[in-house]
Order: structure tokens, then sequence, then C-alpha cells
């Protein structure tokens, strides 16, 4: 099963609602481009991969219903508005538009839906390569564990599967380390406030059998603190050229506690996360979402149905930035589809050399 | 209104049921040690002051009933029992014990009382003297900011009055700064699993009109990096003779970022929290607690009902441990009822002199 695809019709897009995990795994079908930036904004569709993906398809099912200029600018004009900070999410609609604009009208429904495919493809195979590359890094803690104990990785959010169109970026190591027989043990943080990890992590690594714990976030640095991390690994939404690494809220902190106790914490990094055009991680936008994701939270009842109770007092005001910004210097290094590297200009040069402004 | 008093009937003890909190503003009457100790064990009271508290009217709830050698033993032990991270708990535990004793049994039932009594009236003075020693941290980042803008300052857990019999900790110098006119604004770490930020902090300013905004456990790095807080300021549940700091689980996360920002962090220190016994802050035994903490969830439905909703999927286990430890080195200073040290053995000998060994 894969987070996205094309329904049989050959026209509509089919997605998983992520909303309603681990509850119940519900597929959607999206006719439109209004639809395609509701799953998006919404969070039906999430993670900065799967977020690209989405918004192709929605650039598809826009040229769908009308190919022309105007309706191209006002998809990708209203595709680019859902989510800031993911850059995915920019990279797939300006790459649609810039190949689409040069075609004539007629042809861009074809086009469009052939793209958008591809682009799935290509991040299916970004990724599975990260996994390569990423490999090792686990089959050393491994050995240096002496094969005995499971090797323990702490990671937050949700950067398995759900979050791309297959593998996931952070996750797709871990399932090749575990389907070569590597003992791992998951320290899921729960991650607040929408809980991606307690909720989509938790029950990605359940479905594929791998020893997992899900920990509250504020629990990590003691776990570190006590050597019961052997390696955080998390994904990113967007990386800039010099290796600052925009990703969920709270990725900082695990970074300084990881940076504190010697955890080596790499962030799987697929190309298209990486900005080119900006060096410092400050020039990031940062979403904010609204305050009723921390106030209200959805569970099961002991009935089996599912509740969306308050948490907060009433009168009390929340706040709900949705990521922080990790500096360059807190990131041990980057694993992506070309291989493995320091965070650094230097070291993404080294591997997108193509990149070097003569 | 405190959190824990003597009943008019001279020998039960009431308290307020904080595990209702913020939904409802309950009271319950202790009558037997076996209710004190489930009452401290089950979280119906909190925070290392008031647990030292009710320890102490558990032992005279215990000797009222029975105020044998055996049964004095009986009560220390299982009041020893329900939590092992606040020291305060052990201390007006061994302080009662040793005090009664002494006695022959005829006057332990009224001498434990009374000492109950003083060491709830102790506390209270400690923590108004807090306040008094905290205040002018408020004060200079007030008039740093041209007393125009207000203070920001992000609080873990809870360490108001509810955490302690009246005042509390690492608030009292909040509530005496706001009662003087001194703009203040609160960042109110939710503070997973037990939500005692969002369910108690929040509910007790929002009380008090003390402005404030609820955020994830997750967010306070972003906001000191963004230049949004002028202080941090939590509470302790033991502090170690040489500074290092146990407080609920994620403290240690804030200080990292504090320091890596430059914020000032402030740990409000009454000396019933300070364990002389040990130095480092590994030796401190950290709570764990039941897991059901984190995968379930209280909160208020839409029709104003109370319901629990599970969080995680079933199957995916949890951990839950209480409590963190903050390296002396990440401290600002130590506000105790003695005035403000730094965190250190010196910095506490200078204020407990009498500590020091010959």
């Amino acid at each position: 099963m894969r987070t996205i695809w094309l329904e049989p019709d050959g026209a509509s897009v089919g997605i998983i609602d992520q909303t309603l995990l681990p509850f119940a795994l519900k597929t959607r079908r999206l006719d439109t481009l209004d639809e395609a930036a509701h799953a998006i904004r919404a969070m039906l569709v999430r993670g900065a991969p799967l977020i690209g993906a989405a918004a192709a398809y929605g650039m598809a099912l826009a040229m769908r219903a009308d190919p022309s200029d105007a309706a191209l600018d006002r998809a990708a004009k209203t595709l680019l508005a859902t989510r800031p900070t993911a850059v995915n999410l920019r990279w797939a609609v300006e790459d649609m538009r810039a190949r689409l604009k040069q075609l004539p009208p007629a042809d861009r429904a074809a086009a469009s839906y052939a793209r958008a495919f591809q682009i799935c493809e290509e991040d299916v195979a970004i990724n599975r390569a990260i996994a390569g590359h990423g490999l090792p890094l686990i089959q050393q803690a491994w050995e240096k564990k002496g094969r005995k104990n499971p090797v323990e990785i702490l990671t937050h959010c949700n950067a398995g599967w759900l979050a791309a169109v297959d593998w996931g970026t952070a996750l797709a190591p871990v399932y090749l380390a575990f389907d070569q027989g590597i003992a791992i043990h998951v320290w899921v943080d729960e991650t607040r406030p929408r809980n991606q990890g307690a909720s989509l992590t938790a029950w990605e690594l359940g479905s594929h059998g791998v020893k997992h714990t899900v920990i509250a976030d504020n629990a990590g640095g003691f776990l570190m603190q006590q050597g019961r991390v052997d390696l955080c690994l998390v994904g990113t939404d967007r990386t800039t050229a010099s290796g600052d690494v925009a990703n969920k809220i709270g990725t900082y902190l695990k970074a300084l506690a990881a940076f504190d106790n010697r955890v080596p914490l790499y962030v799987a990094l697929p190309s298209p996360s990486i900005d080119w055009s900006i060096s410092d991680g400050g020039q990031i936008p940062i979403e904010e979402r609204d305050p009723s994701e921390l106030a209200e939270i959805s569970g099961k009842l002991p009935d089996g149905g599912v509740a969306r109770v308050r948490v907060i007092p009433e009168g009390s005001p929340a706040a709900n930035p949705a990521f922080d910004v990790t500096p360059a210097r807190l990131v041990t290094g980057l694993v992506t589809e070309r291989g493995l590297c320091a965070a650094s200009r230097e070291g993404l040069l080294s591997l997108f050399p193509e990149r070097r402004v003569a």
C-alpha cells in the first residue's frame, strides 16, 4: 500500500486519510484541486515528501478541469498557500508549473498526470536510496553492541512511509535494517500537538513488526542521559543550503540533548527538501497552526468510539508553532539519496556539485 | 484557599483533588493513613512541597489511629514508598518520625498534628520568601525591557500554589511581580504526560488574572530561539548538594535550550527539596509511572462531560519516566528562601553554612 495513487479511472487520486489513524485506516478520493488543497491543509496527507506528491496530483486535477494559463497559475497559488514550511510542496508545484507552461493547454492534463506519477516514483526511488545509505549507521551501531542488544533509535514525528509515497525517509533505513535481521527498538516521540509519533509512527512500526515504545516528547533527553539511545534519526521539511534543518517542532530540543550526550543525530534528507535559495535557517517560514490542535485531542473511548476532548481550561489561550530549526552545528550528518554528508554547505555541495555556483 | 488543611473536626485532612482540575474544583477528606498514601501515589496531591505536607498529615492520621512504635514505623514506610523522587516527602516523614519517636505514644497524635500544621506554615513562609528573592529577577527583566512589553517567562509543569501549601515555588515570584503591577506573560508548557501545565498552571494563572499561553512541550526551544522568552523559572523535586536539579521530565530539554540561547534559567528551591546526602544527580531515583498516563488522556467532551480517551495504538507499549536531572552547569541560579545562589556546592553552602562539614 502506498500513501497516494491514481484511481483506476485514471483521473481521481486516492489517499489514506491520515487524520483517522491509528484507529481507522480509511482511504479517500480527491477529484478536484480544492479537495487536494484541503487534504494538504487539514493534514489528511502530511509529511514533506507526501505533500509534494499530493501537490503534484493537485496540479493534475486542476489541469483536468481547466488547462488554461490562468487555471495553471491559480492552481499553483492555491497549493503554495496550503502549507508554508515544507519546501517539497513548492518544489513540486514549481516543477509542474514550469513544465506545463511550455505545453499547449490541450496537452497539459496528460502531461501533468504523467509528471505527478513520475514525482511519486522518484520519491520512492529517493527513499529506497536513503534506506541504503542510512543502513550502515544502524549496522555499525549493531556491530558496536556486539550484535546483542537491540540498536536503540529515537525518532521524532513521523518520517515513515506515511510521510512519503512509500518507505519514508528517517524510517527507511530502520525498515531495511529490520528486514535484514538487525535487532532494533525505536523510541517513538509522541510529537505533540498532533501526535504523529503516537498515532502514525507507532502504528507503522507495529504493523511492520518493529519493536518500539511510545514516550512523551519530554522523555528523550532523559533516555539519552541514561545511555539508552544509540542513534537519533529524523526527517526534515526544509533544509537550507548550509545544513540548517527545519523539522517538526521539538526536533531542536532532541538535537540539543543528542549533542549534549554525544548521541549521533542524522537527518534523512531527500534532495527535494533542500532549499538551495537560503542559507540561514532563520529565514525558513515557520507555520503557525490552529491552537485547537493543542487544546483538543482525539482518541478512542472505552466503547470503541472516537471522541475529541478539550485538555486545557476554557479561556486559556494556546499557541501552536509547527516546526523549529535545528542549526547545522547540532546535526551529525545528512542522509541523502546520493549518500551521507556533513550538515554544511561544503557537505551538501560534495554530493550535489551541480548546485555549486561558478 | 490552600491545597491542604485540617478539617474543623480537628482530625481529618482536607485536600483539593487535583486530578479533577481544571474542569472541576472538588475537595476531598482524608481520614486514614491509607487514604493519605493513596492521595499522594495517585497524585490527588502532587508537587514536592505539597507531598511533603501531605505526608506529614498522613503521619498524623496514622498516629490518631494507633500511636505505637510499630504503627509509627509502618506509617513512615507506607508513605516513603508512595513516590521516590521528591525528597520533601522523605524529609517530612523522617522529621516527623524522629520527633515522634522521642515522645510517649499517648502524646504522639497531638504532637504530629501540631508538627504537620507547622510544616505547612513553614512551607508558606519559605515560598513567600522565595517570592521575595525571585522578584528582582523579574523586576530586572522588566526594567531591561523599558517597562514596555511584558516580561516573558517560561515555566514547566506546575510549581504554583497547587504544588505547595500556598504561593508555590517557581510561580511565587510571578504572582508577587504581577501583584506589584509588572506586566507578565507566562508560556505554560503543557507538560506531558500528565499535563500539569495545561491543567494546573494554566488554571492557576487564569484564576489569578495572569496572562499566559499554553504551548506544547516541544515549542519552548523555538520560542527561545526567537527571543520570545526572557526568563525560565521552574521548580524542583530534589536538588543535590552540588546543584543538580531533578524536576519534571523535560526540564532538562528546556535547560539545554535556555543555555543554548542565553536565556537565564532559575530553579525555585525550598530548602526541604535539597538532598544534602548526594552530590551527583545521577544518584537521584527517577520514578517510572504507569504507561497508561501517556496512553490515555482525560478531557472535556463537547457536552461538558469528562472522558478518558486512548491516544496510542492498542499493542504499542509506552514508557513513562516522570523526572529528569538537569546538571548544575545548565542552571543560572537557585532561588531559595534565604536568597539567590549559584547552582553549586559552594553556592548552596554560602546560604546554608550549617551544612558545611567541618
